[in-house]
């Protein structure tokens, strides 16, 4: 293939800082960082000595257990701790499985963790980092592109309820991040462009450049292209780490990342977090939303036109059974809704959003019917 | 009885305010607080409406139940969660079911939770509080005499491993501590008397009044008189809080709390935390410091008499099954140890303390023994 990146000057590694109310570090974006783990991890302890368990699944350990070895001199190893990968495993006794393992090895807060995987991992490995002996330090190595532009960064932790998802959890941030394109190379390619939905996300609400880019290199991107990819990762890490550092704790200008998650995570309840992959529900969501922008009025029709066909692009997206009305009740139960008032985040043009809290009930159902009709039009069997 | 407090002016009804890094609270002690929890808990709020919900164990309801409603019109009553008496049920699985239990009542961040109970009560509804949506608040209303002098202020929130214990947990200030001595009316006489070795603990670190007190008013005390009690209470809070105050993650000061813990921790891990309560331990060990103290001239003989006997005037206290070197053991895995140094807290006087990082195995051991022979002379059978 001869397509070539065509603008976004980024180089291709780089170093973001984030720098927050309670903390401050590095996110380190790059192909091949997993060889100069160890050095800088040692960086990273100031030269004290630390002791290293990696928290990984066995699927992804197979494939990526020899490259992060050859990071560490034998003697140094990381000792390696397991979880069975999925999301429902993504709770409270797998803490407490991998916290008696912690206390068995002697684990104590001069030890650091190390997430070597999805977000589902990361999730539970910074909640166990934040509660283990009332907080120890850890390091996040993305393994998917979703936890590399999204949940690695901004020190969300958690697992979730048999009630719902994510009700346990604690602000607990990495000492860094280290977002390893080559990584990426074994990912499946619909998590692939599901994640990509995030990158759009960051784009619409914060990045016209990112936006363009995504636009023009739909085929290359789409195809897992380190070089292309490392920019759209650079890029949408970003776009997170300026809101995270501007409002940690999720007061306001944090709530824009939700934008297509109002009705994503009610077509995720809707369908049992089951049949979609989260980035696909979010964009369904995203449309949704745009919907709602364009009834009032925010965004013009061609605005609308290339931020849905933007996001339909990265498709094809499943097709799922819910009427408008099954997700609107859905989204009563969304943890964002305070005293009652629903926060819904509205793209303003490209780049720009406001939040509002008037959406009503009947304005959100016109527009998930809007969305359901493309849906139908467009839709793919899920797979 | 016609005995009346000798010394230690200090009001029945007392508001200690504590202002750490993070945060600031007031600590209300005085009898018959609970019959205003709820317009207390209205300020709190600053107006708005908030849902209480009241954690607490089956025992302790059935004593004080009706205390509690009375103070709440009927409308507003908490919901009551139940947890059943014990440490064995401080692990994670008993959070795990309590969040279950808030998510279906629907509670979220305007909701407060209510503790209501000793310090193992206390310290599961703090890390709930603590991990239930990152976050929520949370009161106390400690119902042991231990859990007003100590657990219920500071922040220190967790549960249990298998492996260890408090080995999982969060630093999560409550908004309010209401220390109603009136509760302390059904509390069983032992204790009561174990409790008090917290408050002894507070004396000898810091504050010779309460020390002098103490000694004074053994009897009043130990019966449980309420004026007594309410003057104990308020000094041993004070102390706790201004150490906290001062040194509220425990980098230093704080560790002086410890004073006793080192010995006593692994005096309760050898009789697996069965035959002795807290206190008692702490009263052993708290000897065994002393011991040291006393053979590294740290304090004079005089001093030690008086340290040593007001502890055992608390008593009697259980003897236990243990070699000095059995215990000296069991202190190497106390998680106050970092990169191998062994804090140890010794007082240099009455109301003053130090901390040393070169308390030998040999001295420890020796210090443990001679507390083996006073335990041998004076312990009893335990009940
Ligand atoms: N903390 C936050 O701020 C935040 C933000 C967004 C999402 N999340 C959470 O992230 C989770 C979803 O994360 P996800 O989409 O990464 O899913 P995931 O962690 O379940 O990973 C998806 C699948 O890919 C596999 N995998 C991971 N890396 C691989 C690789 N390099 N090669 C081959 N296979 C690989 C995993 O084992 C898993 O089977 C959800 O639980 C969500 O709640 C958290
Ligand atoms: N968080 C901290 O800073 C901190 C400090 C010290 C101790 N602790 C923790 O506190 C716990 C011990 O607390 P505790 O000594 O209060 O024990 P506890 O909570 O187990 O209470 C002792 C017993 O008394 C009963 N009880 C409580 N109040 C009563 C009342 N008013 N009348 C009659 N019965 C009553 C309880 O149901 C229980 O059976 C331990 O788990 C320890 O780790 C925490
Ligand atoms: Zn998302
Ligand atoms: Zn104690």
């Amino acid at each position: 293939m001869a397509l070539t990146p065509k603008t976004l000057p980024i180089p291709s590694t780089k170093t973001i800082h984030l720098s927050a109310t309670s903390t401050e570090y590095d996110i380190h974006i790059g192909q091949g960082l997993l060889s100069t783990l160890h050095p800088r991890l040692q960086k990273l302890a100031g030269g004290k000595s630390y002791r290293p368990f990696l928290i990984t699944s066995p699927n992804i350990w197979k494939l990526w257990s020899k490259q992060v070895r050859a990071s560490f001199p034998e003697a140094e190893s990381p000792t390696v701790l397991f979880l069975p990968p999925g999301e429902k495993h993504k709770r409270l006794p797998a803490v407490e499985s991998l916290a008696e393992q912690l206390a068995q090895h002697g684990a104590d807060r001069d030890s650091i963790l190390i997430a070597f995987g999805g977000g589902v991992l990361g999730d539970i490995t910074g909640f166990l980092a934040a509660i283990y002996m009332r907080g120890i330090p850890y390091v996040q190595i993305p393994t998917t592109l979703l936890a590399q532009v999204d949940s690695s960064v901004g020190g969300k932790t958690g697992v979730n309820l048999a009630a719902g998802k994510n009700l346990i959890g604690s602000f607990h941030h990495p000492r860094a991040v280290f977002a390893d394109i080559a990584l990426l190379k074994t990912l499946p390619p619909l998590e692939l462009r599901s994640g990509l939905q995030e990158s759009i996300k960051a784009g619409i609400i914060a990045d016209p450049k990112l936006f363009a880019y995504l636009e023009q290199n739909n085929e290359l991107i789409a195809n897992g292209d380190p070089e292309a990819l490392t920019k759209v990762v650079t890029a949408s890490i970003k776009v997170k780490a300026n809101v995270v550092a501007k409002d940690e704790r999720e007061s306001g200008l944090r709530m824009t990342l939700n934008f297509g998650h109002t009705l994503g995570h009610a077509i995720e309840a809707a369908t049992g977090y089951k049949k979609l992959l989260h980035g696909e529900a979010v964009a369904w969501g995203s449309i949704a939303a745009l919907h709602v922008a364009l009834a009032r009025k925010v965004i013009d029709p061609d605005t609308f036109a290339r931020m849905a066909n933007l996001i339909l692009s990265y498709g094809p997206l499943p097709r799922f059974k819910a009427t408008a009305s099954d997700l609107v009740a859905l989204t009563s139960s969304d943890k964002k809704t305070r005293s009652g008032r629903r926060a819904f985040v509205l793209p303003t043009g490209i780049g720009s959003t406001e939040i509002v809290y008037d959406v009503t009930d009947e304005e959100l159902t016109a527009a998930a019917e809007s969305m359901l009709q493309t849906m139908r039009a467009t839709g793919v069997k899920p797979s």
